[in-house]
């Protein structure tokens, strides 16, 4: 059942499998992917600035950090003013150098009388399955 | 500074501009995709079989089913015992047909014993960016 899988390996899956055999990988000790996952309330009568700044926010990072892979935004059905974060970066240089960049802090800055609470959840990943499709294409915002 | 994003046109993207409209999409009303989250509490003696459970329902649902997008699996650092589930479905009739898939039947089955608990949460999707990486390939079992 993994023998198609065994076929898919990008230069990450490599070092993750030299890594975890114990073997050393000197020259990119840290090529794992970063996932962060946040979890936010928003000010209900803020939301769609919020929104309006989030996806600014979001499509510049895709676009200009080659290093930023994903970030993906929801909102609960249940109280849409409950927001999820999934973010993943390539590594921790590349998590390090979002969090620096001007884009990101002009969102934090632009954003911090909008958050009422902000819970931010340090990952270690499992698997990230995902596949191209044409129904998602490379970039889609929803809405 | 939206205007690379312009160029970036899905079948969902084109669709879901015309259901926002409010133009009638007659012959795919449900193109959108669908997004759940899942938060998982394990029971730590079973977590090394529930993880071997886990990645091979994600796998086979990659690689046989077509409307599954997205499926991933991260474990919180604070709290190994709690994962995350991040998985996203061409449609409704994709989310569907997963649910009622083999695979994810014995999923279900083999692993309700090692649950402790289990939140479901559907959500609105705001904005979905990802790209291709060559640190993230196509698919990625992490460990």
């Amino acid at each position: 059942m993994h023998t198609p899988f065994s076929l898919v390996v990008g230069t990450f899956a490599l070092l993750a499998c030299f890594t975890l055999s114990g073997r050393a990988v000197p020259s990119a000790p840290d090529r794992r992917p970063v996932v962060r996952l946040a979890e936010l309330e928003i000010d209900p009568a803020q939301m769609d600035q919020y929104l309006a700044i989030l996806r600014e926010e979001a499509e510049t990072s895709i676009r200009v950090e080659p290093g930023v892979l994903t970030l993906y935004a929801v909102q609960l059905k249940a109280d849409p003013t409950r927001v999820r974060l999934f973010e993943m970066y390539a590594d921790s240089s590349s998590y390090d150098a979002h969090i620096a960049s001007a884009h990101f802090r002009k969102y934090k800055t632009g954003t911090q009388a909008m958050v009422k609470s902000l819970v931010l959840l340090e990952t270690e990943p499992v698997l990230l399955g995902t596949k191209h499709s044409d129904v998602l294409g490379n970039y889609v915002t929803v809405r």
